[in-house]
């Protein structure tokens, strides 16, 4: 793909399984944001992913597939990120599940548009905090985690996931300095603008999604951060 | 480090739970391999790793320490090698364990002289696969580990290990076209120089360990495909 990722400092996530107008998602791509994401933990299906592709798909913006689901893939994404939650205590979240899509798909996969994602999901009320069931790290284990992306697996991207809640800052600040390679993706709770210059200070991207769908006005406004 | 791992054809695992004569140690350590790794599943102390270290570095050759325990990792090695078990049912193989030792010691480790393989173990009757509590994947699961360690964890190393008995040759065929970056590791049951040559037709690095234990000339031989 054409797109370096590494330069995208603010991106819209959108939920398939939750609805905007057209003219929400026309004013979300054109609001000089870098990239729209299209992912979600519940009732991700294939018709909601293809609806909201189609419609993303009316404007020039790079869009990405966050895999939930192999149920759920469909082609015409830049790119599909594929999460494996570093502090998931079932293996099946961190290779299984992944390793029997490759088993299933291998022979069609175009391996340039696959993104590996090491996530640390940090609020336990989350939905996927839940679904995969995950523990609660400590802020030495958030560390190591970090460590393990950039040194062992190489992974292109850290996605520290706060779901639903605004995180620590300073957490996000310690981690960075402990990443060179890795792409430090923050994701959770930014509803302001402030708070999306708070986390941008240490994060590379910031991720803004549920807000769109709860003050569309001022979660419009986080893009403002670019500047 | 100077060393090219990804020119070594040949190398030898010595296990510091097992014993070799002085003049053996000589004559591995001189016999034309490319490296010695010291590495081994039961009875693994600091007393015998260190012991094993010193011989070998009476001897101008590279030396790497294969990490199954924290106790018993010592300073002095040329590589530090972490492995990691894709075919393990449990995380604690895959992450947590590794994730422990990068808490504990992240501070003090130097990178650059740490190696992640990604293992997977085809013998059932193996201690390794026991101990890991391993499942037998069938070839289709393998290829998927293989384009999983290179496509998704950018893994240095795919280790196939069949420890104590000789494997499929067409399997490691098999994985190793599906290999660019990733470099293909085989070891187990490599008794002759016959079937060094063979193995050594499909993988990158074969690994012959156990043989020397039991016959140690024969076990010698095997470099020679190196030629």
């Amino acid at each position: 793909m054409l797109y370096n990722r590494k330069a995208w400092k603010h991106v819209f996530k959108l939920d398939p399984a939750k609805s905007l107008t057209s003219d929400q998602i026309r004013e979300v791509c054109q609001s000089g944001t870098d990239a729209i994401v299209v992912g979600g933990t519940d009732n991700v299906t294939l018709e909601g992913v293809i609806n909201l592709l189609s419609q993303i798909r009316m404007y020039s913006i790079p869009c990405v597939l966050e895999v939930s689901t192999v149920d759920a893939i469909t082609p015409g994404f830049d790119f599909y990120d594929i999460p494996i939650v570093l502090n998931s205590q079932e293996k099946k979240w961190v290779l299984d599940a992944q390793h029997q899509a490759i088993k299933q798909f291998g022979p069609m996969i175009d391996w340039s548009e696959l993104t590996t994602e090491g996530y640390v999901i940090l609020n336990p009320e989350a939905k996927a905090y839940q679904l995969t069931n995950c523990y609660l790290p400590d802020r030495e284990d958030v560390i190591a985690y970090a460590q393990m992306a950039e040194q062992m697996f190489n992974l292109p991207i850290l996605y520290l996931e706060y779901s639903g809640t605004y995180g620590d800052p300073e957490l996000v600040r310690q981690v960075k300095q402990h990443l060179n390679k890795t792409q430090l993706v923050y994701g959770g709770g930014i509803t302001t603008l402030e708070q999306a210059k708070e986390m941008a200070q240490y994060a590379d991207t910031i991720v803004v999604g549920n807000s769109l769908y709860d003050n569309f006005a001022e979660s419009i406004e986080t893009v403002h951060v670019k500047k």
